[in-house]
């Protein structure tokens, strides 16, 4: 059984109410709890040693990360966070000038997006530091893009490149709240998640929730230079196109607007964000299939299907 | 350095904003979102394989301790839980039947107090099961009593009975939610916590954050039974007087009131329930000691003070 499969298992029949506008399944849950304009985000995520970090990462690397991956789920429902509180499981022998290194970095990212930590709780691990954060956020009533809403049509786009996350950017992403706000101000963005498990990994999750298929084009994927020099520097590494699309950790959005959208995004997006690009990588279709197009034609590309799309 | 050394250097200078009423310190953060008439409460609690439950523990009550946990923060903050957040991070080799009956006393307790579950995550820690709760709830805003407002002369009280929690109710408790906002509906509670590490253990950080004292009666701490038939059963067992302040995990609430309260509070709770005793075990004093009074007379019991109290 693997984690989706668990998941399942574990969100069947939980206790809901009518206060909760989403529950398990998206990028975060969805609350009503009386705010005049505004509903509430709700996100908790974790980190664990030697699973998302090794002994000898920076430790000011491993906090931003710890945050970051929240604050990325936060803009991926285009809202804005505003509250965190920080779990640390420690080894009895933990290191507090370590610890504080940890904290300095959840304090620097959390400080540059006005999120204010407000506590949580240290508690032991005995084998490895686990870091579980979890985040509260606001977003404008109804203004919260979903994975369920792609239309068949649709044209499909990410944010920055994909690939090579490895190398560095696991650790250096900066979520990307301030664009995902921009996007759903302006624009109807019909679906919306972040990029975690890499394309290939994420995409399947917003067409299962939409009931939707999609083709990509090969072309237009936007593959990093450092999934390009990983390819170059190892022979026995993925190609960057399979880096792109399977090597997760990218912590870039991944959304859908109408066709008729494409062209006025593209140009609105460039006079707004010259540093980062926006890729216009397919379309959403009726058919539930996700394939991609390349010079040979089109092929299909199943669920974590890096390993089918690497073998043919 | 011990756990509350280590959380008073990492708490300094963190990121707060004018929406955080209270911050890291107290059962619960208190956030002012905006909400007419109510402020909000976030919470987070983790338990530990092997820390805090062993590997024969009935898999549905370290659910429920899982999140009874923070049901309990929530109800020292006299506050109504209205949604929760599951991490569960597992061995690889989880056994999928066993993590969903951790789930089912999740479930349980949840439905009770209309608690909905709204997602999660599940990750990889893999020596041991960890289980990280997150609750939000609300309260009614001015009406959360805080660790920081007893006064000199209040009566201290408990709910219910104290020590011998391992021989079952560490697994078996109800957060004392419908009692503690009953107290604060009907009386002006100065200052509320609830009871996790032992009455000696936790009284001292409310005397602190109150910048008071208290004088405590040998006699009028309610002994559980539990904690009795400990004492009989072996001979090297803490003493039950002893077990009551240090045992631990009795999620009990602790609170203060204004002494001229004492009597019609006691009557109004007789009343109200019937079937949970409750103690005024002491007084709040200006001067910032904590003792206590038995038949040979008055002597100091230290922070963490059962050590001391168990030589004298």
């Amino acid at each position: 059984m693997n984690e989706f499969d668990l998941i399942a298992r574990l969100t069947r029949s939980l206790p809901t109410d009518e206060r909760t506008v989403v529950g398990a399944g998206d990028d975060c849950a969805v609350l009503d709890l009386g705010l005049p304009d505004r509903w509430l985000l709700f996100k908790t995520d974790a980190v664990v040693e030697g699973v998302h970090f090794d002994k000898t990462a920076p430790l000011e690397k491993i906090g931003h990360k710890a945050l970051g991956r929240c604050l990325s789920d936060v803009a991926a429902m285009a809202g804005t966070p505003t509250h965190a509180l920080i779990t640390l499981a420690l080894p009895g022998n933990f290191d507090a000038d370590a610890v504080e290194r940890v904290y300095v970095g959840m304090k620097l990212l959390a400080a540059r997006h006005d999120v204010a930590i407000v506590g949580g709780e240290t508690t032991t691990n005995p084998e490895r530091m686990l870091i579980s954060v979890c985040v509260l956020g606001t977003v404008l009533k109804g203004k919260s893009p979903l994975r369920s809403g792609a239309l068949a049509g649709d044209a499909i786009f990410v944010t920055g490149e994909l690939g090579g996350s490895a190398a560095g950017k696991h650790f250096d992403f900066e979520p990307r709240l301030a664009e995902a706000r921009w996007l759903a101000d302006r624009f109807t963005i019909h679906a919306m998640m972040d990029i975690s498990d890499g394309l290939a990994g994420d995409l399947p999750h917003l067409l299962k929730a939409s009931r939707v298929g999609a083709e990509l084009l090969s072309e237009a994927i936007p593959v990093s230079r450092a999934a390009g020099l990983a390819a170059r520097a190892e022979s026995s590494a993925r190609s960057p196109l399979l880096a792109a699309l399977a090597d997760g950790e990218d912590f870039e959005l991944l959304f859908t607007v109408a066709g008729g959208d494409v062209v006025p995004l593209l140009d609105a997006w460039k006079k707004q964000f010259t540093g980062l690009r926006l890729s216009c990588i397919g379309r959403i279709t009726a058919e539930p299939r996700l394939t991609i197009r390349d010079k040979k034609g089109v092929q299909p590309l199943a669920v974590h299907g890096y390993v089918h799309f690497q073998k043919s």
